[in-house]
């Protein structure tokens, strides 16, 4: 077979598709694994385990359904001189054996109205310049603790891909377009998920094998500006059980990238599977080998 | 400890020097481990199950010592029409249980007549605008077969990282002035080899723990413009040995960032173990979390 593709991305990313190492999808599931250790910091009656709690959706039985505190192990803090920031943990269940894709959309729901909170509330302190949310769900992307959790940074930069993508936003936007809202268009044919407001892809050049972004149809610069939260729960419920169902709990992680404090930009969600290791073509010249085409990522997830 | 600290590279990425992570350097240490396939396509006697052979060195006694072929998975190739280019492999000993840093220094030395061999011979193809020579040890680190090797991959663009080092250090050179011969001087503190030509260091704003760069002290645009490859072989074996004993045997990448044809630059090669996972914040917002610190790694691996 001869359909290997260098692929460019919006941004001037390049990736090789290769289709002449296409496994069939179901040969890049993953095993899953249920780590239970003998103490979970994250689970309820462990509370004083974990530093003072930052904010919390209660579960209406005296208990709680979502909590925030800081990261007992920040990489950035308010009193470390040469890397300011917050860096908090958002424990996005109280079930120990539950995974994100398990809980039911109203929770998604109160789990995103967190986000915004902790964005909005970190974002007036006129130091912090960005608030990144990420997620690392197993293993082998980087999660260090098997209950499920999100993590947050408030830094007084923005990080540096952040940066390179409101780069290529701000020089489309000079052609009086926003290049995600062109995207849109492009992507359809790439579409895994759609309801009334979001649509979730496999972009043309994903970098990962069944990389999926979720991103609203309306031009919204952040998450922060969402007037309903509803829709775009159910886009994330629905792309991350497919992906946890069809391909058996894989490693992931997950990122918000939304407008810097201020700034124009068209808010999404990746999602980056992490079937396989990153080797010295990656490391070494930023030129990701995608073994599963988009297309056929796509067609794979998609949900009807 | 309040010791973290955001570092800036001369490329502008920064990333999270996290002290108050800190383990001891041995903490770190891999678990080598040594997989015997039934058949390995790289052992001598199995010439025949590889693709032709490109080139060889000779071992002198009618076998090989170093070989070079196509890689049967090529992620480029001359009959792609969308992703023109050819990817090889160079095995570097006929012994299956040999690792790189054990090879003694005049083999080294030989593998880096081979490397030089295969740009100069690739770069007359007109189309061909980068070699990138680059090497996976360990599965971590991406390496799908046990029998070490290097790859390259000769590509008719430049790959994007090495596109961003050109970039900075053509703008600085607009001062008159070579960012790596100035990177050298800054660097001295943090040195973890040195011989008459060649220095090797733990760069200021390292992305991995135990990050070790090895550049000629002369301005050299590429190892193909190197007269005598004797002294950098010595580096590399020094280097890699050091990482082996000291770390058990880590999964690492290294890669070789040259002049792109024609043009100024000063070569070097980046080795990056591979000890802990890339998760949302290096994959998402492209700001690695480094809980070695450099001054810390290059005191680990100094070799007096």
């Amino acid at each position: 077979m001869c359909g290997n593709e260098v692929r460019t991305d919006f941004m001037g990313r390049r990736v090789i598709i290769a289709s002449n190492r296409v496994k069939r999808p179901h040969d890049f599931a993953a095993k899953r694994s249920i780590v239970k250790p003998k103490i979970c910091f994250f689970c309820p009656g462990n509370e004083h385990l974990t530093p003072p709690e930052i904010a919390r959706v209660e579960n209406g039985k005296g208990g709680w359904l979502i909590r925030c505190f800081p990261n007992k192990f920040a990489a950035v803090a308010n009193n470390f001189k040469k890397a300011y920031g917050f860096h908090e943990v958002i424990v996005e269940t109280p079930s120990h054996n539950t995974t994100l894709s398990e809980i039911p959309i109203w929770q998604m729901e109160k789990l995103l109205w967190m986000y915004t909170e902790r964005i909005k509330s970190l974002e007036q302190n006129p130091r912090i310049q960005y608030v990144l949310i990420f997620k690392n769900e197993g293993e082998d992307a980087g999660a260090s603790l098997g209950h499920t959790h999100t993590q947050l940074l408030a830094s007084d930069f923005v990080p540096d891909l952040v940066g390179r993508e409101l780069g290529a936003f701000s020089e489309y936007k000079k052609k009086g377009k926003c290049i995600f809202c062109e995207m849109i268009k492009n992507e359809k044919r790439r579409y895994i998920f759609e309801n009334s407001e979001f649509i979730a892809f496999a972009p043309y050049a994903s970098r990962f094998a069944f990389e999926t972004w979720i991103m609203p149809k309306e031009h919204i610069p952040s998450i922060t500006k969402l007037q309903n939260l509803e829709k775009m729960a159910e886009a994330m419920k629905r792309v991350l059980e497919k992906i946890d169902n069809s391909l058996n709990y894989p490693p992931y992680n997950y990122f918000l990238h939304n407008a810097p404090k201020g700034r124009d930009f068209h808010f999404h969600l990746e999602i980056t599977p992490r079937l396989t290791k990153w080797a010295g073509l990656e490391i070494g010249g930023d030129v990701p080998i995608n073994a599963m085409p988009p297309e056929k990522a796509a067609r794979f997830l998609r949900i009807h």
